[in-house]
């Protein structure tokens, strides 16, 4: 069951909850708006239905509510910071800065984030430099639950990438994990009754297949594209190893710390402004968009658009009709809300 | 029908083939080592059997053998070159060396080649990248050939990525197109009488399919991983355009002059050496890549490789007991060579 609550009600009920779970005023503000938004643009999965888990995560010490990054090295255009495991969406937020303040010095910056933790949605960094009007591409590696192409055990992170291009119609946003379907994907399928549309997995059996309970079962996942997106994954978690000059997805398997405990974020901002005007080059996207959204549609009433677009739609929709909830999960956040909770209690959730 | 002729043999050839063609002898010796680098690594399709193609686009007027990168802007770690439809691998080797020296100064460097023509394989660039010791990302956008999701129009460029990180025992290198399967791999498995492994597009009637002829016959490839291959496309399509300052895919289809005639390419090269040994981070590197490869098989036997490793494999074995080439691109590429066509009977082949 669904429902939809106004997006003020929705940041300020989150907020209240990060503050009961230890969270500084400021640090719940700015975490509170960033899962309300996440939410608001369509991505419950990492916005209000995450509350409960990240919560877990500080009260089984996962998460240093105490972390803040630390320079470790800078050189150019380049920084290098130690999360100490802090929050995920405050040094990540730190860092896509970091990295936008190196771009306006030297045209492109690069930040590489060590030790932190669950940056929530992905794509909310690189669409925060492409608002900044920076192209932005940012990525992390997370710990193994992925086959790699051949194996049928879990080998590699199914890691995201993101991309982002500044356009002042709405910004282009690719937030894209490597895997066909998230293990969430698969658990609203399986809990609707339905198949997926394409396949998602293997089977006990080995086969490619539709139904999303079968893979949760095999924890077989199919990378996008087969061997391209496990491909993909081990070159993203190797270059995040090293640019961030910290663990690579197996060292996070070997350590205990929830999704992403310890993981490497990598940041990069560039300024699309160095060479043309502005007007000249938001003209250029603008046209190349539109010649995308007007691709004939294999459907009749069929809509093709570009990424970003259907979440900057959606936002505006719960901008003025509420944020879509869960009902159940919006309880359980109102009750860590309420106060009526201490953290000592929150572990149940 | 395919025969394996000695690595220099096949250079050579290529090399007088080339310089037949018009190129100078510099041009041709460095074109002739990465087209029999190609073939040399197993990718054939970029390497030995593109000379004929290479040859008729400057018989065409499509590559300018006087084109040499002009720069347009530099600031910090950033330049732009325009390519003047010079040859795109001396163009391409160009900016790849050009983002290394940068990042030898800044710790990242970002080059932006507008207005060039075919880089070959795609590989080549981040892989000397990373022979050269730095983390290479690299991208192009082309030409619309693969539709956007949900059109049944050709829309996007299948914009391959590459990615590579440096490893003394072999670099891993990723160069991945945006569809599951390119055009020359479907005519390879129509030709063999072959169904695909897995679906690689629609056919007529709008339906995936394995029937490679049928997807020739509709052009509607399918981007790897359904929309995600297609959002990223349109991204790296967009990013390409911004960054190099120059063409986005749908301006190349405005112009006439072949595959990547007039696009853009970006090569990013990083240093991985900033803020730690190079032993720790080679270390570091091989630990993860060795996981990777001892992760179990689902089929007995079965071996699991990262990529980059069967390519550095192929090429041993090509060193060794010669290239192996297709017996009538051979003779093609004989032919040029030998001196008794002149260019302009090139247009035939």
């Amino acid at each position: 069951m669904s429902m939809r609550i106004p997006f003020d009600t929705v940041k300020e009920t989150v907020k209240k909850a990060l503050i009961n779970a230890g969270l500084t005023e400021e640090q719940a503000e700015t975490c509170a708006t960033i899962h309300a938004q996440s939410s608001a643009d369509g991505v419950e999965s990492h916005g209000l239905n995450r509350v409960p888990r990240f919560v877990e995560y500080i009260q089984k010490g996962w998460i240093n509510l105490d972390g803040r990054p630390e320079l470790v090295g800078a050189f150019g255009a380049v920084e290098n910071y130690d999360g100490h495991l802090g929050i995920g969406i405050t040094n990540a937020l730190f860092a896509s800065d970091r990295a936008m303040a190196l771009a306006k010095d030297h045209g492109i910056g690069c930040v590489g984030l060590r030790n932190t933790t669950h940056w929530m949605r992905g794509g909310t960094y690189a669409w925060r430099m492409a608002e900044a009007g920076f192209v932005g591409i940012s990525w992390i590696n997370a710990e193994s639950c992925m086959p790699m192409w051949g194996s049928d055990e879990k080998g590699v992170g199914n890691n995201p990438i993101c991309m982002a291009i500044p356009r002042e119609d709405g910004e282009i946003v690719l937030d894209m994990a490597m895997s066909q379907y998230a293990y969430g994907k698969l658990g609203v399928y399986r809990l609707a009754g339905k198949q997926l549309p394409y396949p998602g997995g293997f089977d006990k059996e080995g086969r490619l297949t539709t139904d999303p309970g079968a893979i949760e079962e095999t924890m077989r996942i199919l990378p996008a594209g087969y061997w391209k997106g496990s491909g993909m994954a081990i070159c993203l978690d190797l270059m995040a190893a090293v640019m961030a000059n910290g663990n690579t997805g197996i060292d996070q398997d070997a350590a205990v710390g929830g999704s992403c405990g310890g993981c490497c974020q990598i940041f990069i901002a560039f300024n699309p402004y160095l060479f043309a005007a502005k007007e000249e080059v938001q003209a250029k996207i603008n046209r190349r968009v539109a010649a995308a959204d007007a691709s004939h549609p294999e459907r009749e009433g069929g809509k093709i658009s570009c990424p970003g677009e259907r979440s900057v739609a959606t936002r505006a929709r719960s901008m003025k009709e509420g944020v879509v909830v869960d009902e159940a999960i919006w309880e359980q956040v109102c009750a860590i809300a309420g106060g009526d909770l201490g953290v000592k209690d929150i572990a149940s959730f």
